[in-house]
């Protein structure tokens, strides 16, 4: 007999810590509770570990035959594989390949008496958890098309197409902080190999950089010199423009304006209904949305001229990750 | 009493001409015949005549009772609305929105004695067409991730995810021939009002640009200065080049690594399994086709190299645009 289930787990699988909660169907996190990433050697002690800060919430909502299933949300994790590959950041599996979605599901599924089928888990990138979360709690309910730029250490991003998440071929499209934007050698030097790349210019850690750069090649005055340069932080650009600082402003508007151009670009492929901002650069509001949005209606092509809307994640103080990876456990 | 349809109606509206052919299940074209596109002063003379054209080829088919419906690929054509909206190249269709589909609809509609249902007729752009075309009898069959690229007066794009055509928000994606190349204002003026875009570098008119610049600005010599500079085409380019003119030569290969540095950004949006080219600049091969795949593998994010098929398409010297317009009429 099938039970019907109401619960899902989502899990956020960040470089410092792993988030558990279990979600019920109206997108409420009912519990959760979180574990160090990188607190374990191998990936079987993080497997272990992360059951074991399950469990109980698990028995909190009646056992494991009320949920539906489990999303994570990880960096470099492969949707089609079920793999972690290769992630830098993460001791366990960095140059290796992490099947993490079978070992969670070999050891979930051992919680259940009965087991009818083995206990679905799907892995997907933080980007696409978070686009998953807007479709499904959040500014994108309803919308089919539409694309969710993380601006975080990177700039990630989630695709949605007719409803769908775009995983490509391999499972690995939607990696829009990785177009170019500068071509040539003056291209900044990017963290995948390569120079130009939209990250180093518009990322939290690209807006320090401009930051820096700036202060370095002139002697303008800004609130922003009280700081050692390599100390600055995009935090420190957003609160030094709050104050009116104008060498910060500058900072958002060149930000602003190379986002607003790789948006004019992506518009000529899915051409999507909004753009959605995700991360504390977004805190900065207008001081970022003006100028993106400014300088994609000068940059885009005629007929797509006024159509998107930019607007920032509606679930920015919720724990959009969690919520996202548990939209996949629901197996949607 | 539903009938068995056993045939489907696929249009090629182009500049010059406009094909009607009766497609079968297994994709031949078993009728066809054309009018000249642009003889009407008005779009309903045009349909009109379009009608007068089609019912003895559909009479030859045992009647409109047979036809599962009619597609038409089209420029400026929009698969939501079934419009071509303000064609710059069609007399009939400049600065006006002509309803196409509900038109054809209406006058075939009227030629079945018993309709139970409106004629269905949608549209598309000449791209997206060629991409169905592909999917359903080219060199994608089987493939649910892929994007063909048209090198033709301008250049279009079909882009196929997960089996689906992409028409984004408002039926108009899919314009890859408009993604920046060269940004500031050293980059080409563009048809479109803007500067830089991809076609003003790739198409057959960006190819010829390319040689009279070159033979503008250097006195080497090359066998295309046999020709009136303001009379160059593309395929004297490629006559050039298979006779290992040099300069013709890397005309070729700075088209091509632009196209392949382009192609490696829209991997890291949609990442297909293959690119498809399309249009006579493909017919120079190796010339065009080798330069584009070294490009794209030395410009591409290292997770997605050596993974990306590119192909020429396989319907080069079939009519593919009536044959992806069918499969429209079918209902795909």
């Amino acid at each position: 007999m099938k039970t019907q289930k109401t619960y899902a787990i989502g899990v956020d699988l960040g470089g410092t810590n792993t988030v558990f909660g279990i979600v019920d169907a109206q997108g409420t996190i009912v519990v959760q509770d979180s574990i160090k990433t990188q607190a374990y050697k191998t990936a079987e002690a993080f497997v272990e570990a992360g059951v074991a800060c399950l469990r109980p919430l698990i028995e909190q909502v009646g056992g494991i035959a009320n949920l539906a299933g489990m999303g994570i949300g990880a960096p470099n994790a492969n949707y089609y594989s079920g793999a972690i590959e290769t992630a830098p950041n993460i001791a366990w599996a960095h140059e290796t390949i992490v099947p993490l979605a079978q070992m969670f599901s070999n050891q979930l599924s051992a919680l259940d008496p009965q087991p009818s089928t083995p206990f679905s888990v799907r892995v997907t990138n933080d980007a696409n958890a978070a686009a998953m979360g807007e479709m499904a709690y959040g500014v994108a309910r309803g919308m089919k098309n539409f694309i969710v730029i993380t601006l975080g250490t990177g700039v990630g991003s989630g695709i949605v197409i007719n409803g769908q998440l775009v995983y490509g071929h391999d499972g690995f499209a939607g990696e829009l902080g990785h177009v170019i934007m500068v071509r040539g050698k003056e291209g900044r030097s990017c963290g995948c190999g390569r120079t130009g790349c939209l990250e180093t210019y518009c990322s939290a850690t690209g807006v320090a950089r401009t930051a820096r750069e700036i202060l370095a090649n002139t002697d303008r005055p800004s609130l922003l010199r009280n700081k050692p340069a390599d100390q600055i932080e995009s935090l420190d650009v957003s609160i030094a423009a709050f104050q009116g600082d104008e060498v910060a402003n500058e900072i958002f508007q060149f930000t602003g304006k190379m986002l607003g151009e790789a948006c004019a670009d992506f518009t000529a492929f899915s051409s999507p209904e909004a753009y959605i901002f995700f991360g504390g650069l977004c805190k900065a509001g207008d001081l970022i949305m003006k100028p993106i949005e400014e300088s994609y209606n000068r940059a885009v092509m005629p007929i797509y001229r006024g159509k998107a809307k930019f607007l920032v994640s509606g679930l920015m103080n919720a724990n959009a990750a969690v919520l996202g990876a548990s939209a996949l456990g629901w197996g949607k």
